[in-house]
């Protein structure tokens, strides 16, 4: 495709010369000859020196370069359409349902669906149009799914659980299990009863392995858009809202919520029953022991605000050398040493 | 249900109408007309204004309120038993075994069994009465399992591993890989076998997704009545003893045990061989690097008594503030400020 | 087998007598009547006061014991070694495809496979000799896959993945879902496609439930002879080099490249793009935000030098004591105290 069609094709501004042929993309250190590139920041072109990019993707107020470009007001959006471009997603496998499928005669399953070997889809489930349930996907009794879901392998989706349309599964996702919870008893740990559930709002991604408890009432909630990393742990009665990102192996205690657009980092540990507020961001292995206010930005173990954090993590090191200096003030004051605690 | 007759089910004392209808329970946030609620803590009376439920459980020595109660010594308990009332257990699947389940001719299965679509019982395993296996549940050769074995979609139980009765492992468990033991050569890491195994006893119930591994010798053992949470970690050799709960993507190292009692928080960490009391306690994230006596309650990391820490994490973001401090005293005695380590 | 025999198997110096019958191997702790222990360390001689075993092994250079001995250069390799042949590794299952597996007519798979029951096989893929997959094994197309593979249980590899030669997949694993890749747009968040694979080098172990995401570009590798345990992250475009050990719950943010022999604890997260050298140490649970040097050791959250870490660890905790000490000096010198900040 040539440099001018591409513009065309993704609505950008051409610089330099339209006709070179554009083979690929490809971000800036795997760039080979003939491709597109981009870069997200003006200031980061000095990474061109050198590139065998033949044209590249840049703001539309960057400097001009040495290459041929492409200016868009979201060079990263504009670069993951041209991805889309030279590589169109796979077409989805031609519907069909696996002899191997086992699949309950009351359950209903809309036309279009690829059912994979050895899925099992149990009784009274729905599931809207152009299902596709990879191998050994397991759909428990009374669950209903919208359109253009996507199960990958192993996936598991227990009794009762609303999935919404778009929803994609990745493998080993388990959906709906009992909560945590326990009444220690003298004689024994008894279980609380789990009558609830779990909903999986339009446009959910969960991770491979990531696993979603139901609610002793009512639903733990999963908001609209929302994608969830693999090994991320959402606990019993939890409101995760809109538009979240929640990053590896996160966990939310019971009955926490998360507002709209709550970015979560890798390793984070929310307790239980706090309130995240809309837009609010939390660093990669923080843990959450409060609530957490609307776009506030947090980070550390406790977590609090990050610029505080940054200075406290800042001062940590210089701890030991604090002691030994107080000592010396305490010395030259003539104060006597206080008893070791 | 008349209240009058729910008193005398859950044999609690009845303050006021007893003739009202009782329709269903639910917890305090999510009560509707006619339900039953409960207050665990007399102090939470102020909860009750407003609410449309039409009686609540208290504590036995709570202050008379508006509503119609019923005095429980326990009231969590006697709310749990109500929901029993209001909402038995789903009887179990009829006793069958699926056709397209794969069981070898050496494996004896107790009467009674439940065996869903795609299940894999190697040679030699022996399961007790009344099992319940759902969809593709592998269990290799060899392994014992007692009574009303409960093993949902996908749970793996490797060779040898011994069950005992009324175990529930959730959907994507795995039970008995290999632990991970290497020694690293010149020539590479070559794994230390493990000629091990894991003991699961009566009562466990084990997370999704959550793992055991088998013990380089003898068994990894988890204790009578213990629940693991999802995504947990137990390593070869711990020893979790009796009644212990451990919450989600908390992990042990090799060869750590945990007395009777022992309650884990959330991602918590222990290093290995560590030794942890009885009756101790570790809040959720804390890392633990030593022993832990019985009865402790330790948090942080690395963990400490709480106490302690908890006036650690309120003097922690003042360090910056110290620092200027220090500084400012040291100026006001004439000290040379020390160089920067 | 006589104590003399032994020592000529294992190449070990026999000191006592040769004659004793050993039956079996064992550690210290464990050691039964007529079992060969060893110890690791000479300064772990008190140990032995008491054992029932009936041999040890010991290094070359340790002083004379009670009980005959066989001494060696590398004690635990020595008795890895016995191990192994008093315990030898189970012959494989004779070479079998169960007919409850499907095997895509294009797939390829070498002679003296097992290929267990509802294996599942896709298109096009292609596996070298001796490969045994385990009940429930998911292999999407275009896969490859070199010779002596080992799957267990429902370990799921997607499209395109390429593995080497005596690969273990432990149950549960996932290698190739798409990555966390997002890009957060006003109407919603977009995922980023994930043209690149996962590349598992020769000798490679993964863990049970582990998950290896596949990079947007190129691969995330994992270099020979890497073990990763259960539950471990490794996130799209990381590249872990040879000879590492990745320890339980530990993950890996996208692009971070460790070295050659890095050892990793447990729960130990790394942040993004970072890049940690040849034979570098992270000690459990650390919070790994920069570049950590070849041959360090790191610990702590944020991660730092041991040496300093342990040093601030151990002032840690005089924290409070440490803001009293400094008022009282502020007293002394007649200076206000600052308002909390």
């Amino acid at each position: 495709m040539k440099l001018r069609e591409l513009a065309g094709a993704l609505g950008c501004e051409l610089r330099g010369d339209g006709e070179i042929e554009i083979v690929d993309v490809a971000p800036i250190e795997d760039a080979l000859a003939g491709t597109l590139t981009f870069l997200a920041d003006r200031r980061l072109a000095a990474q061109l020196d050198g590139t065998r990019a033949a044209a590249v993707l840049l703001p539309a107020d960057a400097p001009d370069v040495a290459l041929p470009s492409l200016r868009a007001g979201h060079p990263y959006l504009a670069f993951v359409e041209a991805v889309e471009l030279f590589h169109p997603a796979p077409s989805r496998p031609v519907p069909a349902v696996h002899p191997t499928a086992v699949i309950a005669t009351s359950a209903q399953i809309a036309p279009e669906a690829w059912i994979g070997p050895h899925v099992v889809v149990g009784e009274r489930v729905r599931i809207g149009r152009g299902a596709t349930l990879h191998a050994g996907v397991a759909i428990y009794p009374d669950v209903t799914i919208g359109d253009a879901f996507i199960a990958h392998a192993h996936a598991v989706v227990r009794e009762g659980v609303r999935i919404g349309d778009r929803v994609v599964l990745h493998a080993g996702a388990v959906i709906g299990s009992e909560g945590f919870g326990y009444l220690p008893l003298p004689d024994g740990i008894r279980r609380v009863p789990h009558l609830g559930t779990v909903v999986l709002e339009d446009d959910v991604e969960v991770g491979a392995n990531t696993t979603v408890d139901r609610a002793a009432f009512g639903a733990t909630v999963v908001g609209r858009g929302t994608k969830l990393d693999n090994l991320v742990m959402i606990a019993h009665g939890c409101r995760v809202g809109p538009a979240c990102l929640v990053a590896a192996q996160a966990g939310l205690a019971g009955s926490t919520s998360l507002g709209m657009g709550v970015m979560v980092g890798g390793q984070v540990g929310f307790a239980g029953h706090q309130t995240i507020g809309d837009g609010a961001q939390v660093a990669a292995k923080s843990g959450v022991h409060g609530d957490v206010p609307a776009r506030a930005v947090y980070s550390g173990y406790p977590a609090i605000e990050v610029a505080r954090w940054r200075r406290l993590v800042g001062a940590l090191p210089r701890l030991p050398e604090l002691v030994r200096r107080l000592r010396r003030v305490e010395r030259a004051l003539g104060l006597a040493a206080p008893k070791d605690d």
